[in-house]
Formats: structure tokens, C-alpha cells, sequence
């Protein structure tokens, strides 16, 4: 038996506690979070992201301080606006949509969004904060994930966790987390001799490899808990990292696509965003 | 067979290197670089440690800029120290020797040392690059071990490596660097279960866990590379975390205790001071 992961449940509880949150904020403060997502040029992906997050934003009683910046801002002009947003008390969380247009610096323009309103969590600080174990925010998806694994009871501490992809964005930080809490952790990737054999040892297995059902069968121990971090669209359907059909039976708990991770991403964006109103308030800013 | 690893000849040939590139740095340049190694009070492990590194020091070539602190100096005159060797362009490197006196901030402390020159790579800012497989600083004796793999010619792409220890200073750095040179790294730790189990799948095997011979012939898998970065007294005489006794023959490369991983430390410690004081000198500094 497989148990599929309710991520839209999951999201909507975080999107509910973040919101009592805020709620208690603006009680003790006056004043909402503001999330200032920032958009350079007009990617039709980008935009359907962005819409999303500001949706979240507002619904969650954060204030949306969106900034839209055409396709053909000059590094130094993008810069301003960072620097602006960095220094402007009303923003609490600044989000840098990516990709940005060839002819801009992503990682100098990331690097003006201080760590304590990178609620993103991808700037060098965080990055820090995060391998030494230290307090920081911390990058939305893999955070995510680590709320879908407690919110089903998967025990962390001793588990043999694999994460197979070692991306800046979703790997990398998520081996972090889960060694954190305690686990056991082999990161693998492209380069890893025969992937399934390694996969097979996991009791917690995150999939985030970025290939169209990479993960099969052979790959998962009887029991284990998958996520799949991927989605792909494959002759018209939506499918992920894991042969979700290949798996059912054979894995414990498996996060669905659409409808497992995805929905979590947001969701802890606004938990980020309303984590660094909270220390911005303790530090009197 | 197993092939003891020679750290000793090997930390030697990294010395020589880095005298070669200070001769030619004053060539270039006129200053050779300086290291300002901090020292706060008279622990007697802690005076042996930096009148070694010293003396290696100024054996390349390089100035020794040392730093001797009181035992009961305050944070603040502490922080202006620093601070002042942050500044001055005759610094290449600072090294702030650990333990502190525990009246002192020690991470407050660290922080106050510029990445640049941070030659111990122990701040915040060289971690986060280290996590996000970008150019930095990097820990000396993890740093150190991947130089003797190199040396052995021990394939790292591909292999499966193990590090057991989650130290800031060894264990988690070192993984990272496995990582980067695309080995399939898992981290083990005082909470994995079956330690011997997970070690026994290694082609790599480093142990920074601490604790005397905790790794016996059970752990290895036959012709593995094993590294021991632990030193212990116990009755007497000098011990890693290896049973070097019972891994012998099983391991295809060993690296003893003393003579392996310890002298590597302080040969990389001089690397750094060279590459910082390079990349400062490409900066105009």
C-alpha cells in the first residue's frame, strides 16, 4: 500500500498558520509583512509564477510590493532597485524571479539582497548559515519537503535519506536539511554509478534530478518514502522525477505530481516572508 | 596489500610549491605575503600549534605577523584587532587560533575576518561559497585530504565516498568537496545506525569522527582508500579513529597516524596564505 502525500492540504495548513501569524503581527506591530517580488522583462513562465506568489501574498494578509522591471534594465539600474528594497523597512522578504535576461549578473544582483530578507534563501550568506547549521532562511522547496515528510510522521533522525540531484536551488540545501535533522545523507547525481543501486538503501528518497521518471521500481526499498521534486510535461501530461505508476506498491508514502511538492514552495515562501518580518520586529527595524 | 599514505613527503612537496610561488609573488610584487595568526592567552596546545604554523611560515618565505592577545583581553579590544588586520594590506591571512577563552564571542569573532583573507576558511561567507561549489577559501584539513587522494590517484568521480564526522571543520567542508569533485557522498554520524554497514559501501572512507580506532576491518570494504584525520593519545601512544592494526591488509591505501593527514593541515594553511595573497594582489590590494 501507498499512501499519496496531500501537498495541497499540507500547503493550505502552512498557508493558514502563516496567516494567523500575520494577523498576530499586525496586532502587536501595526504593520503587515511586505513581500517585494522583483520581474525583469516578461518570460510568460516567470509571469505565471510571480501572479501565484503575489496571489499567496495577499491572501495571507502580507503586503505586495511588486516591482517589474523591463527586459532591458541595466545591471546598475536593477541594482538600485535592490538596493532600494534592501534599505526600505517595508519590505520584509525580497524575491529576485529567475531566470533573469543573458545580459544581467544573477549572481551580483543576488548578492544585494540581504541575508535577512533573502526569503528565497539562495544568497551565498544563507547558503552559509544553512552547511553550518546556524539559524537562516532557508530555500522554499527543500523546506518544504521537510514539512511534508514530519506532517507524515516519516522519522528523519537515523533514517538513510538519498537525495538524487545536487542542484543550488533543491539538493544541495535539502541534503543540508535532512542532515540537520539527523539523517543519514547521500547526495547523488549525474555521476553516480548505477543510481538505483544507490537509491535502493533509502528509507527517504527526494528526487530532484530534473529527468522525466528517472526513478523507478528497481530503485526504491519496499517501504520507503519518495519525493519527487520534478515536473515535466510528457506527451501532454504531467509527470515527475519518479515512474509514479512503476512505484505504487512498492514505496510507503509517495508524493504525487501535480499536488505533492509544488504547492509547498509558496507556501513556505510566505512562512520565510513572515519569519524575517518576525526578527526584522526583534532587531527594532 | 595496503599502501601507507606518506603525508609527511606529500605536505613537503605543497610547502615547496608554495615557497616557489612566494619567490615568485616578490619577484612580481616586492611584499612577500604576511600571515597574522592570532593567538588569546597561553594554552599550551594552542602556543605548540601556532609556533608551528609561524615557523612554516616564515620557512616559505612569507612574513609572520603574529598576534599575541592577554588571556583576559575583552571582545571588544579583540574585535579591534581584527579589525585592524582586516585593513591592512601587509595582511594576507588571519587565523584566529581556537579554543577561545569562553569569555569571548568566538563566532562574533570570526565573523569580523574578511573572506578574503580568512585562510582557515571558517567564516560563514567561505562556507556558503564552498556549499554553492563556488571559488573561495577553502578548510585546511579537508583541503588537505583531497591533495593526498589526488597525490595517490585515487578516482574520486564516480566513487562512492563516506565521511563520517559532521565537524564544521572537517567533516561537513570535506563532504563539499567530495561533492565537488563528483564523488557520491554520504555523511555519516554519531546518530546513523550501522555505521559499519554504510562505511563498508566506501571506495573512500575519511574518519573525522573523534573517537579512538572507532573504524575496525568490519567498515572496510576490501581495497578501499581510507583516510584518518583523528589523532588520540591513549596508553601512551598516538591513535586515529582507525584500528590501523585491523585495517591493515584490508585498505588498499592508508593514511597513518601521525604522518598522514596531520601535516597536510599546516601545508594547506600556507596554500591559502598564497592564493589569498594572490587573488588580493589581482584585486590591486
Amino acid at each position: 500500500m501507498t499512501t499519496l502525500i496531500d501537498g495541497r492540504s499540507i500547503a493550505a495548513e502552512v498557508r493558514a498558520e502563516v496567516a494567523a501569524g500575520v494577523a498576530q503581527l499586525v496586532a502587536a506591530r501595526g504593520a503587515p509583512p511586505g513581500l517585494a517580488t522583483v520581474l525583469v522583462g516578461d518570460d510568460p513562465a516567470s509571469q505565471v509564477y510571480i501572479r501565484s506568489k503575489r496571489a499567496a501574498c495577499t491572501h495571507a494578509g502580507m503586503v505586495d510590493l511588486h516591482r517589474h522591471l523591463p527586459v532591458n534594465v541595466s545591471q546598475q539600474e536593477a541594482c538600485a532597485v535592490l538596493d532600494e528594497l534592501a534599505g526600505d523597512p517595508a519590505v520584509s522578504g525580497i524575491l529576485l524571479q529567475l531566470p533573469l535576461p543573458p545580459h544581467l549578473d544573477a549572481e551580483a544582483l543576488l548578492a544585494r539582497i540581504p541575508a535577512a530578507k533573502d526569503v528565497d534563501g539562495l544568497t551565498t550568506a544563507n547558503a552559509g548559515l544553512l552547511a553550518q547549521g546556524r539559524p537562516g532562511l532557508r530555500p522554499c522547496t527543500p523546506a518544504g519537503v521537510v514539512r511534508l515528510l514530519d506532517r507524515c510522521g516519516v522519522e528523519l533522525r537515523g533514517a538513510e535519506a538519498v537525495v538524487v540531484g545536487r542542484s543550488l536551488l533543491v539538493g544541495r540545501p535539502m541534503a543540508q536539511l535532512l542532515l540537520q535533522r539527523d539523517a543519514t545523507v547521500t547526495l547523488a547525481h549525474s555521476r553516480t554509478r548505477d543510481l538505483a543501486r544507490v537509491c535502493l538503501r533509502a528509507d527517504v528518497l527526494v528526487v530532484a534530478a530534473g529527468i522525466p521518471q528517472l526513478i523507478g521500481a528497481d530503485a526504491v526499498k519496499p517501504g520507503a518514502t519518495v519525493i519527487d521534486v520534478g515536473i515535466h510535461r510528457v506527451d501532454g501530461a504531467l509527470v515527475g522525477d519518479v515512474d509514479a505508476r512503476a512505484v505504487t506498491g512498492v514505496a510507503g508514502h509517495l508524493s504525487p505530481v501535480p499536488g505533492g511538492v509544488g504547492p509547498m514552495t509558496i507556501a513556505m515562501l510566505l512562512a520565510n516572508t513572515l519569519a524575517a518580518a518576525e526578527e526584522q520586529g526583534k532587531l527594532g527595524a
